[in-house]
């Protein structure tokens, strides 16, 4: 039997401790999403193929990484691969649907692809995606709530920002044709992780030209890297409407007070074909883990290409890993506690009452409440108690029910009080006091 | 385009005011096991295949109704079809864990069923299972968490109650072959719904012999329904041990002070091979959904068995439907408001202002704030937020900039009152006054 008690390649069990923090980052993300008037949407996991095949989707290099099946009526189904398709299928099932559609979705996604050290097969998107407003206000909602979220979550965060049509007109300062564009984009996507020989070198493997990437090397080390200046130097329409926007964007963020760390980066490209104007990554500041917590940028075509209706769909969306952010969590000191309850019960003959008087203590205050069920002895009670981190003990024995009493020990200090069971209000008060 | 825009058959999307609602009973539940000590968990929705299939699995119909699929390494793989197969493979796996192991896990499952109304193929089930304990303290405070999550809920259940040692007594006492005893179980668990009558048309249908069929009649139209009743009159062992357990059950609950009502109900058999002791079903006392919402029981042997250990892992757990409490929320006044915004900020050229603005008042209160994104007039603005059911506008001017007011509306009552911006504090009491 034990040859069966494995999990599928790419998959985990998450088990009670991180689970916890799991629980507690996906909750977080929803706090700070409905505070903004973000709407939740579930889609299934199951999609049909033609869907999540179709042109305007993921693209080829993702559909390889699809997990496909069949039903028993035979329909070609699969697993879904993000969760910007379902969306983008949601809105075109709905044209009734009022703008902006702020939508967020927190759910599993699936990609049957290379496993590594924190890369699974199966795991959840969290992403928020705002349809119908070409504004920059929602660029900067997304920043806002990006900062706020990470900040409740403990952890400092920056974010990296561009814009494709700055991108796409300094690749034409620098002379790359367009058929080229695309690959260079991606090397110069890693400048900031390899630097400028690291570019090159990731360009000759592209067969790029040595003159077009001596071009490329001379602008990287002897261009400008300001926004203001980049604006002023190039009249590249491109550049023009990029660094507008982007000049726009950081106004806005700076009149509404946005704290947080905002780094303009010119040659971050974010993948390939679906954003047209603002991108942006998010990392932490202090490096514990060095590849992006989240991302996102705009894509006001996709959604109206993909459905085909002549109407347009402006979009600007972010999506978070959550388990990126688990890792991240679990590698600080964390805020957050693993225990799993507040005061542990252990009933001495007095098992039915002790129920009864947990359920006291869970409505008079929001502690956590377990009641011994095991019939253990005191001993043995406390030492799972120990091991548990479960910070109160009581111990009722029948001399207490007898008495009308329980005895209260501070796990961490050792104290000990017998205490009165008279009132639920009481109960607030004394594990207070025991604290101090 | 149009043409792939659907969803798989047996799916659907959860649009903004059912998903709130579900996330609502998702956290409650998660509430209410977490303050019973309860411990989350997390199993992946990917399985292999021979673990699903495995002698002590869900059985050869279940079997009928999973999806299966390969993956890239053509692995043979399925789709979770519960939460419990999962759970013995983490206990398998994980031969050290501290018992009891007290979990819950709230997620998707599959199956490639028939699809009704409120039936789905993917679908989410909230189990809680206790591991490592014959006590009857397991039963009572499962039952106990389930009073206290639907009336937090708002929905006014009952449970029934049987016990299957019980209820295996009853048909030797009617003289029940064990052959036929399966057949006669499924039938007599409809009694409740279809009536003696109906129990004997059932059974006929099963090619029970009409002798047997008298027999089981004369036992439901005369036989004694109590539970005392049913101790003092028969001394098969089976039914004095059944009867005792739920006996204890009964004590317990109720000198516990357990504020719900438990029915003992002595034909209730809840599916065939897994159960060895309790078992129960979930109702709503209203009677507006006339299936069961939720169900369980104990299984003391099945982990052990699929296990193969050597090792006994007593267990018992129950399990509620998701979208069946959504079903029921949505059928009544449920009291979970659906609106996803409190306060709607219009800016009228004071847009990154604004941002902040709204940052202010979520910062100083508990409120969802929407910000205009669309760049609409005041009165297009105000017609979106009276759709969206938000009860308070701030209308934000260059005039209000200036003079360093805004002007807050109470949608409901159309009072308007212009108020000074001048510190975080006021914000809370500012809408408390304006709702008087």
């Amino acid at each position: 039997m034990e040859g069966i008690l494995r999990n599928v390649k790419g998959t985990r069990d998450f088990m009670p401790e991180e689970q916890g923090l799991r629980n507690t980052i996906r909750r977080t993300l929803e706090e700070v999403f409905a505070s903004h008037g973000c709407k939740p949407l579930e889609t299934p996991m199951l999609q049909h193929y033609d869907l999540l095949a179709s042109k305007y989707g993921g693209g080829a290099e993702i559909l390889k990484e699809v997990y496909r099946l069949t039903d028993q009526g035979e329909r070609d189904l699969a697993l879904r691969y993000d969760l910007t398709v379902p969306l983008a299928k949601v809105v075109g099932m709905n044209p009734e649907m009022r703008l902006p559609f702020k939508r967020y979705e927190i759910g599993k996604v699936f990609r049957d692809g290379p496993v590594k050290p924190g890369r699974f097969r199966e795991f959840i998107q969290c992403d928020v995606d705002i349809i119908g407003t070409t504004s920059m206000l929602a660029e900067a909602e997304l920043i806002s709530m990006t900062f706020e979220a990470f900040a409740r979550l403990g952890l400092d965060v920056y974010i990296q920002v561009n814009n494709r049509k700055l991108l796409s007109g300094l690749l034409q300062v620098m002379g790359i044709a367009e058929e080229q564009a695309a690959d260079v984009m991606l090397s110069l996507d890693k400048l900031e992780k390899i630097g400028v020989d690291g570019v090159c070198d990731d360009l000759r493997e592209r067969q790029i030209e040595e003159p077009v990437i001596a071009k490329i090397a001379d602008f990287l080390r002897n261009g400008e890297r300001s926004l203001d200046g980049l604006a002023n130097r190039y009249d590249e329409q491109l550049v023009q409407e990029g660094a507008a926007e982007l000049q726009e964007l950081f106004a806005l963020l700076q009149e509404a007070g946005v704290a947080g760390e905002v780094r303009f980066t010119p040659f971050l490209a974010r993948g390939l074909s679906i954003y047209t104007g603002t991108v942006y990554e998010i990392f932490l500041k202090d490096g514990r883990i060095t590849s992006s917590i989240g991302s996102g940028g705009r894509y006001d075509k996709i959604i109206g290409q993909f459905l085909g209706d002549g109407r347009e769909y402006p979009a600007v969306g972010i999506s978070y890993g959550l388990d990126v952010i688990l890792t991240a969590l679990t590698m600080g000191d964390s805020p957050f506690e693993a225990r799993s309850a507040d005061v542990f019960v252990i009933p001495l003959g007095t098992e039915a009452e002790a129920l009864g008087l947990a359920n006291l203590i869970r409505k008079s205050t929001s502690l956590r409440v377990e009641v011994e069920l095991m019939g253990r002895r005191l001993k043995k009670a406390l030492d799972y108690a120990n091991k548990e981190r479960i910070p109160y003990v009581l111990i009722f024995g029948e001399n207490e029910r007898a008495a009308g009493t329980v005895v209260v020990k501070n796990m961490i200090s050792g104290e000990e009080r017998t205490i009165r069971i008279k009132d639920e209000k009481d109960w607030p008060s004394i594990f207070t006091q025991m604290q101090a």
